[in-house]
């Protein structure tokens, strides 16, 4: 089979640097579907869009080390098509007090995990981004879905967890996305053409360009800062989530929330125009 | 008075550097409000959003020559209150054949005309851009007006011009803009907080932060692209507008155009919302 399991496992990628600066930060919240459907001189969309006292929206810890989705492309014994590559799953947890607005950053990266799914292989890659010379920011887990590759009789892995419980949610909150919103979030650093070009996007298989999965993941994030901490995003730890289906730009991401504890909030996300599940098994840490 | 006429005039500003890439002319073009209301995979959308083919909105040549408007406040001589600038009138030229997506700049700017319009005085400033070591781009001037600081007696200079008919438009083109549209917007450099900060455009005079007039004159370049060039942005060649009252985010502009010759176009704008003209006295030459 195309991936070399014994050699692919362990194996470092090369260093990623990484720079953003307040215009990044804010051009991320744009990109998510701040400002969407909601009053632009509000509290909730100045935060993330305004210099004056701007927060970072704290699943931003994924776009620096995002390249490492890439990275795994050239990684040797990884010989694979990159069209079969899905963005299966995602983990990231901020590792510093308060998310600067400002920062030059280096990333490191390496293959983790090379799992046996049946319809496919799933590689898991964790990345390190730390400030240059400085301190940690973010720890990230990607998890990424190889289409055709598995059976090769490897160990399945552990299974993703983080079910939501049979009730209804606990909280509820719903966040529109603009019909050109991929247009926008690519602006952070994924230029995938299946987000934009239609040619791409059927050759995916898909009817017209998807919205991002990590556009949803913001989406899931924000749901639980704006429902749980007050609209404080430095409350927020860590996030772990599952993708289960794309979003077509335009749509609305429903965030469902269930209340494991003050510190653990179990979610879902689905699209209120067609009712599809798009994240399951989520989970966001706070503190 | 605070405007040392005789030593403001001629007064050579600081240089200033400018660079952009593919992501910055896209930005720009989302922040006129390419997408809002459009198909986002048609081509109109794609030309200025996706890197495959991607084209520059002329109009973009005021970007890198921009910080002169507030460069300016530092000319020896110039010492009156920001809050009572105003951009009154703007000329962009192209100097180039084809824009770059991405180029590495300098600009030189240089005050060439200080007037008396009564209520206030009319300041105009020359800046040219280049290529660092390399061809022109960009002439731009910028019509600066002062409120207050008129009646010293001076010249009133020549008359704005490019009065429309007094017929109907030949061509009407609307663009709708986002209700945050001026916080996508302002990523293109102009981070006056008059255009998201509640409380400045309180102190302004304004209900609540107003559109940039930059963002109303690219969507009137837009509109003769459109309606008289096939949406070849190359066949643009300069543009003079005069600025005439605030659109406000969310409001549709509405460009009212009439062919003068076949490469003079004369042009108009207001708010669709409110009837109110936005723009007057503006001409587009083609090539």
């Amino acid at each position: 089979m195309p991936i070399d399991v014994q050699k692919v496992l362990g194996q470092q990628l090369a260093e990623m640097p990484f720079e953003w600066r307040e215009r990044d930060i804010i051009l991320y919240a744009l990109g998510l579907g701040v400002g969407v459907g909601e009053v632009p001189t509000s509290e909730g969309v100045l935060r993330y869009t305004y210099e004056g006292g701007l927060k970072v929206i704290p699943t931003y810890g994924v776009v620096p080390a995002f390249p490492a989705l890439t990275g795994v492309m050239s990684v040797p014994g990884f010989d694979i098509n990159p069209m079969m590559i899905l963005h299966g799953e995602q983990y990231t947890e901020v590792l510093c007090k308060e998310i600067p607005t400002r920062a030059d950053t280096v990333t490191t990266a390496r293959v983790t995990g090379v799992y046996d799914k049946g319809k496919g292989a799933l590689v898991t890659l964790e990345a390190i981004t730390k400030v240059k010379g400085g301190q940690d920011l973010f720890k990230n887990e990607f998890g990424v879905f190889v289409r055709g590759e598995g059976g090769f009789g490897g160990p399945s892995g552990p299974p993703p967890g983080n079910d939501a419980p049979s009730r209804e949610p606990d909280a509820v909150r719903e966040y529109p996305t603009m019909p050109h919103q991929a247009i926008l979030y690519r602006l952070s650093g994924d230029y995938n053409p299946l987000h934009i070009d239609p040619q791409f996007a059927a050759m995916g298989g898909f009817e017209r360009p998807i919205l991002h999965g990590l556009c949803t993941f913001g989406n899931v994030g924000r749901g639980v800062i704006d429902e749980y901490c007050g609209g404080d995003p430095t409350r927020f730890s860590s996030i772990k989530v599952r993708f289960s289906a794309p979003v077509m730009p335009g749509e609305t991401i429903v965030v469902q929330m269930w209340k494991e504890s003050d510190t653990a909030i179990l979610c879902e996300a689905k699209v209120k125009e067609r009712g599809l599940s798009v994240v399951k098994n989520a989970r966001v840490v706070l503190r």
